[in-house]
């Protein structure tokens, strides 16, 4: 019963953390999402996405960038022209994001149905 | 290379913002782990996770109980005794976290040097 659990997944919880910290956010998520067929110019991802902000995609998009999960590339051209793309990195997340989008999308209802009969234990 | 990116997968963004601000943190992650063989007390798992303090892991504990994650079952012994043990719903988290877990240790190294290259070309 008190098996040591796998030393090899965890020698360094620090890796999980960092990365969630920085992708583990729906903008993130939904910006690797929308550059998984392609390339998008700025305000394609503004449609692609919907209800972000100007300000929180450009923030989310560097914060992206400087972790190598995309690259921006600008053509100087009137006006100029700015495209992001997934590196091979990025696009490596793909797969293991997806299947955790599909469990929380699957079992956010049990989550939130546990809480609410957790909170009426305690009332 | 404007393609939709599949509606499905994204159509609520709320559910992977509420479950990874809730379990996308190193502690969660370690008890889930430390409880995949079997039940444990809570000694036990301040001795499998090793530098958790008592309030954090307590804490935690009671997020993951409250999320539906684990059930803590109190035996009115002397001294009491208490056990944790994972649900079917913190079960089936198992696979999607290994899978992030084992992404995140493969690319941490490569997160960091794009933001090493990063910095470098600001200055």
């Amino acid at each position: 019963m008190t098996t040591v659990p796998d030393e090899e997944m965890f020698e360094q919880p620090c890796p999980i953390r960092d990365v969630l910290d920085r992708i583990g956010n729906q903008w993130s998520l939904l910006i690797l999402e929308a550059l998984a067929p392609g390339t998008l110019r700025f305000n394609a991802l503004m449609r692609e996405i919907g209800d972000i902000s100007k300000q929180m995609l450009s923030r989310t998009l560097k914060q992206l960038e400087q972790d190598g999960f995309i690259t921006r590339t600008l053509y100087p051209e009137v006006p100029p022209r700015v495209e992001y793309t997934l590196t091979p990195l990025g696009r490596s997340f793909l797969e293991p994001m997806q299947q955790l989008v599909v469990w929380a999308d699957t079992h956010h209802g049990a989550i939130v149905a546990a809480r609410t009969r957790y909170q009426a234990l305690q009332e």
